[in-house]
């Protein structure tokens, strides 16, 4: 979305409220500098009352009086939450939870994505919206639902996903080898067989008290459907305005690291990105970055906008504190400072009543400017209006993190090798290192294009999509450098275990062969030395083996078993040219003291490194430190004292430093 | 209830047990200085074995051989668990969960109040049973049901619901409004689109574990329905009773902190209160004693019966100790210190089988008397004999603290601004400094009077509703002290927030406007001076500023929006003679350091305190010391050491000194 | 069941894999050394791909295959997990779950054992099995089903039960008396008023947030029930092979301590026992050992077979770390130590996908032979060849510990007097006495003959079944002596209190009267002395005086109460003959300071003790340490240092003592 001044506003709920608060409203949001309402959020009941009757008057009243005072528009298309008279009506609108229980109408997040009358109804209000304000300039891009998320297990659904694994697999043949069916008797021999794999079905409550999936195939792509189902509905809503609006830039708010939406597909439909950023109180700072640039990526490193925030409290967290004086202005020039060409708040005037009528706003319940709160609002709006010059801007990275959806649910549908492995986790520590040491990062698709970076890390990628692995090859055999850990290389894109020894399709570009993970439970530390230096192990320690040891391990076994068929799969092909790794760090303790845990294979004109196990801050600031150096990567800026965070946005007015000091809230941009 | 002695006995059910039990029965419990017994609190099934069979047989016998024995009797309407014919006949009498789950048979609190079943037979039992046993002159109460609790969420309770909402707001619209439905799409057009916000509705697992509404307004309209649909069944039974025996007083057991039931409701439609006292082993005394002063306030004052307590161990608790030597006595003077003029146990005798049979009884498993827990209670009842002079007395109290239902589920089901924050626990926390300071208090409800205290104390009045403020307002003019809290007159009694600032109706009484609470993690301690000495604050720290601030601020917005209708609202309207309080102690850290924590207001003849924050006991001691002195409230007894509790008792026979050490379990009763 | 030499193989799945897979693990397989393979535990979807048809050519390949190259079979009858168009046509056979949920298909554990479709089809296919395999003699032994487990509340497992306890108790009138039904009203009127006692019914969920019945004797008989019926299910399968295979054993697989099903019951219809032992990484070697033991007892302390166990890593517990050198060759040795005649394995190859794909396994992911793991596997099947003399040797105890599965049901239905009391624990604590001291132990049930030990204890025998006492008695009349605890000789086998003091009809043996349980919370000790010594009290800390304080007390009730029909009970009939038990050890704290917790009561040749609570190891070592000395009971070894584990077998080859030492994974095996 093309704008020339950064957006500044948010949700604006005036239906809520009589008209004479209207007129108190416009007065004092321009006093605050807001210039854009997000519009029609939660209104579907009041512009339908039935089935066949729709009453746009009071929206209209207010698409007026908010153009009239000059505020752009992002128009919601009100199907967030469902209407009540809708769901005693039609009953398949509600969804059924993943233990069978049907839901009585409430809440939000009540619709099902297969249900047929939201299927008819939400496209046709987004079109009948469309078609009457398509004239109303001010309109700067169509809001989609609202935080997509929720799950639902009804019989529609059912249907759906038996027709989504049709397509997908063709036949049960198909789907019977990638499931692994012969597991605990699992054969099917008819669709209508097949079930959603939820509390009813294949999930069992683990050990460490977890819902964990019996059949991981099953599970993954029920994940997979659960996400496409919900961009389904996404996209007929997206049609519908489309059709009338063409020119109009669509997108839905988006969430931190939400795992139930695969976002990285989602991006595809928008022509933005923009996400809802709530931290807590105690959230790291290095995690906040991170959720910007996933965001970013998932947009493809394009601007995106911030479209909520807290101007202060926030309600439905534990503990729900002040924002501090200068704290949610820094929260928001952060955002600015990793892509954002707009901020923009939740919500410009507390509710009365209902659930979210404790959240911070513009104007809180006294219904007064001149507060704290609304002074700040106003101070940073007249910030922005001097920062136009920033405003479409791109991130100059060098290095990039994989961050795939995939390997996120296959982590967390493994039964073993422990539970307390951590996708998401093991993601940030190496975000982290850069962090610490100012070096700007993207964060990236798997299928993303390598060749721009220098460096490339992904972490924990237990499931390696068909092409990656040759990717990654080619991107270090012209000089890049790749970077992964354990729990990578593990299952194919059907959850299907690599033979011939891990990390799979990735063992020949590293040079190593990993014969056993330890898990470590949480009381228990290994360590290991590298440079001299000792650091820490956690959570799972590789028992790793140079790939020599491989090969000649298999050598040995054609040796017992003759050299049949079995060794035809290129599983057990080892190419002649691929060396073994460096050892650069081995354990200090337990049976496997001495042996490697951290490796470098030099391979055409680079390098991949293999780390065997999860460490602490510190050793991921030395590897990203020795990695960045061997590669040619600079910090952003070098006056950057420890602590502060620095991120960096270039165009052709200039390149952006952002000094982001969370200890004292201050935030200092300087063009470098 | 008048009686010339103190009731001492309780629960019996010899239809457990053969006859030849039923005779050392009669012998052991005489000899134990037992005079009532409560019978027929769970023979529904044997008294009703079919649709229009009954046998009261066995029960007339009972009834004749306690009569004969010289026991006064309560008598039970049986109902508090339903037979299992009628479960099998009719399904509507069994209750459905929250998450929709329909009850099979068992347990007890096993009928739906909205059931047509339990409506038609429970009164018809209880007019049966008054009809046969109306001649014996020993039956002094009628106990009906029995601890009523739990909850039902079956269609006819949805449908009962409709109807209760229907005669509290006469229109959609109305209800519309006071829910704020246009928050999240609510707008109902029918009655028969509400439903119940149970686990399929509107509530959801918040992040602290706990289950929150998403709609204030109808949760607590359900809490409410849910405590009178209750009531009404209880009622049902009264009515059936009184018509029969209108001269026979009724009761039920109430219990503890009981937040299902509004209490203060329910009393209305009872002769006289009773209570079930269960301490746990690490029940802090002064909550066990505030819960005797609120369970006579709910009464009205007058004295209530300590209708059951173990004479030793309960079964049901965690960990369920013997009761020590003594401790059992403690137990009950301490009730009658507080009030009670009756005494008695669950149970006379341990069954042999099933939930209950690890209750501790006077006659346990052994079937003997002359243990050491029978000694003690033959012990208790001979004391008891000589305690006459006590019955009737009423406890001086000049002191006050308002409990009110409604704002206690006003706290539970507010989303923010923090899940530590507890209505029940910041009560004790006040009425821990009166304790401490042996100073005699009143537990009252909102509606009570208020004149006859010099100080009433509102702590946490999360919900205002019409008409307290006035009545506090003139209540301080009068030369009354009133005290209240953080969270307090946030809301309506619609569960709408105040506009023009908090504390809403009462900010001109405190002389004070709270712009924003900041809440504090439990990890964290803010700190704040008062006369010199610093006190710790937690929880909530309100951000507090003399009430001219905000009519200066007023003002203010006048100049920005212009003096349109929104500043008719009586919100905006502060008068000319309301000042601001004197500002007695302020926060010493965070960026609000400096800023008023403690205020004092003067008005009229009296003054008014707002204490913007939760502290520790310390605290509490030292401000409810200075306002006791402030308002010549003197302690009950100036020579009660440390730690030991007093409790008074006043009537025309004499002013009544209980000094209850908890250390030792002793309980000296003097004439002062 | 014979054999020549150690069974050594377990769970192999060709059918998930290609034929020519098959084809490298018979070479890899005789590699290691494996003898046996267990086939078919989880085809049955395979096997019967519709109603009427059944497909064994695959299977057919497998045995010829196995046969041919010489190993053993075990034959499983694939019923453990029900084929997904099973469930779809038939939905009887899935599971409903205790609150009512019905299960869609999924997972394993999938049949309702009340299924008339399960019950036609799984006997059936076990039938076709064994005719169709019949002229193999390579198969050893039936495996029926797989561990056994899981609950189903549904409809006909409801009818089932009333006609189980229409078989028990003939009439109403003695199930009301059994579950003491006049308690909350629960009298029954007909059996179809009786439903399963499920979270929908009489369970609840107590403060320490653990479910609980309300009604202990109906608990008590569905716990019964649900064993039976599911042994029922077995027994059907083990009914048909053994009509077409008479001569050939059956077993099925136990698990552990088990709570689910009676093993002593189930063990009757089996021709051996087996169990699979997946200890945890942080498992106390003496609940393992004891654990071994149990099953043997369970076994008629005959030799069984550890039929399941990891090579390494499982993959369904919290934290999985490898095994370490040499520990899975030390938990295999430990087993043959503890009278295993077979070590078995799950599994021969990991699977590459579903729920157990990252288990442990002979052959791992690699599909390679000469990994660390193989090359374990293949050392000890070495191992064990050289070992065949100890081959159906049993274990020389003089002491054995009473496991009933009713006293561990009848513990975790009590309500009260705690929480934290703990059967299985308890059972452990004495185990662990003289695992310390290197005493052999059987673990028998309470119907065992007692004649051949010198020693017998039985914990927590909270249920006294009729005729334990006299056997006891007779027991130690003879010379034994008979130890007990806290919490004995509560209930009767209908889980009704025993009248008259406790512990009930083992009072007399004992020489002692349980006045009191006082339940100590966790954080609370009490202490005692004994021989000069102080030990720590915990849990639970009886109250105990000689039987002469109840005799006394009885003849002072009979002066109050009137020699009536009441104390014809032989509950108030205490023997001339009974003495007062030796107070060994007392309290030093609380106010029974000075007061018994520890006897010893000498009658005819022999003694018994009673332990009034619960303590350190350090006392139960020197417990029985003391007890042996007094009955001639030695170690089995006396050159065993402190930490060393020491199990012996015996037979006509010798006797043979294994030292095994969990520190550094090594076991020596001796000839004593």
């Amino acid at each position: 979305m093309k704008t020339n001044h950064f957006l500044y506003g948010g949700d604006y709920n005036p239906e809520q409220w009589l008209e004479e608060v209207w007129e108190a409203d416009m007065k004092l949001l321009l006093e605050a500098h807001i210039n854009e309402l997000t519009l029609n959020v939660f209104s579907w009941a009041a512009l339908q009352p039935s089935e066949d009757e729709y009453d746009f008057s009071k929206l209209d009243r207010i698409m007026d009086l908010v153009r009239e005072n000059g505020f752009s528009v992002m128009l919601a298309t009100s199907t967030a939450a469902t209407p009540p008279w809708m769901a005693r009506r039609h009953p398949d609108i509600l969804r059924v939870d993943p233990d069978g229980k049907k839901r009585k109408y409430g809440a939000r997040h009540n619709f099902c994505p297969s249900s047929p009358t939201m299927r008819k109804y939400a496209p046709l209000l987004a079109r009948k919206l469309a078609e009457r304000y398509k004239d109303y300039d001010n309109i700067i891009a169509w809001h989609i639902g609202n935080e997509y998320g929720g799950v639902c297990c009804c019989d529609n659904c059912q249907r759906n996903f038996r027709e989504w694994l049709k397509d997908k697999y063709g036949t049960l043949g198909n789907l019977n080898r990638a499931w692994n069916t012969s597991f605990w008797s699992h054969t099917y021999y008819d669709w209508d067989e097949i079930v959603i794999p939820d509390e009813r079905s294949e999930n069992f409550i683990s050990e460490g008290g977890s819902p964990i999936t019996q059949v991981q195939g099953a599970y993954l792509d029920y994940r997979r459907f659960h996400s496409d189902i919900m961009l389904e509905e996404y996209r007929l809503e997206r049609d519908a305005v489309k059709a009338v609006t063409p020119d109009i830039p669509v997108t839905t708010n988006f969430m931190w690291f939400f795992e139930d939406l695969d976002y990285n597909k989602w991006a595809r439909y928008m022509d933005f990105v923009s996400w809802d950023c709530y931290p807590h109180y105690d959230t790291e700072p290095a995690e906040l970055a991170m959720a910007h640039d996933l965001i970013r990526g998932v947009g493809g490193q394009k601007p995106f906008i911030l479209m909520e925030q807290s101007p202060s409290v926030t309600n439905w967290q534990h503990i729900n504190p002040a924002k501090r004086p200068g704290e949610m202005t820094m929260y928001s020039l952060e955002a600015v400072a990793h892509g954002a060409d707009g901020v923009q708040f939740f919500q410009m005037r507390r509710a009365r009543g209902s659930a979210e009528s404790m959240h911070g706003a513009v104007i809180e319940h006294s219904g007064l400017g001149g507060t704290r709160v609304f002074n700040e609002v106003k101070a940073l709006g007249e910030r922005l209006e001097g920062m136009s010059d920033i405003l479409g801007a791109t991130v100059p990275a060098e290095c990039a993190i994989v961050f795939d959806w995939e390997s996120w649910w296959a982590v967390d549908a493994s039964q073993g090798p422990t539970e307390i492995m951590d996708y998401k986790s093991e993601c940030i520590n190496y975000y982290r290192g850069f962090y610490d040491l100012h070096i700007p990062v993207d964060v990236i698709k798997p299928d993303d294009d390598l060749s721009r970076y220098k460096v490339v890390i992904a972490p924990m990628m237990f499931m390696v999509q068909d092409g990656f692995a040759e990717k990654a090859a080619a991107f270090v055999q012209n000089g890049g450098c790749f970077v992964t850990s354990y729990l990578s290389g593990l299952v194919d894109k059907d959850y299907l275990f690599y033979q011939g020894g891990y990390p799979g399709p990735l063992k020949e570009l590293l040079g190593v062969w990993v014969e056993e993970q330890d898990a470590l439970p949480a009381e228990k530390t290994n360590h290991f030395t590298w440079n001299g230096k000792e650091y820490e192990a956690h959570i799972i320690c590789d028992l790793i083996h140079p790939l020599s040891d491989l090969r000649a391990l298999i050598a040995e076994n054609k040796k017992v078993i003759g050299d049949i068929d079995y060794f035809r799969d290129k599983a057990y092909h080892i190419s002649d040219d691929a060396g073994d790794a460096e050892v650069l760090g081995t354990y200090t303790d337990d049976f496997y003291q001495g042996s490697p845990v951290l490796t470098e294979n030099a391979s055409g004109k680079g390098h991949s490194w293999y780390v065997g196990t999860s460490s602490t801050p510190e050793f991921y600031r030395d590897l990203i430190s020795t990695v960045a150096a061997e590669n040619g990567v600079k910090p952003a800026v070098d006056d950057a004292p420890d602590g502060v965070e620095v991120a960096v946005r270039k165009n052709d007015k200039g390149t952006f430093a952002f000094y982001i000091d969370h200890r004292n809230y201050s935030v200092d941009i300087r063009r470098i």
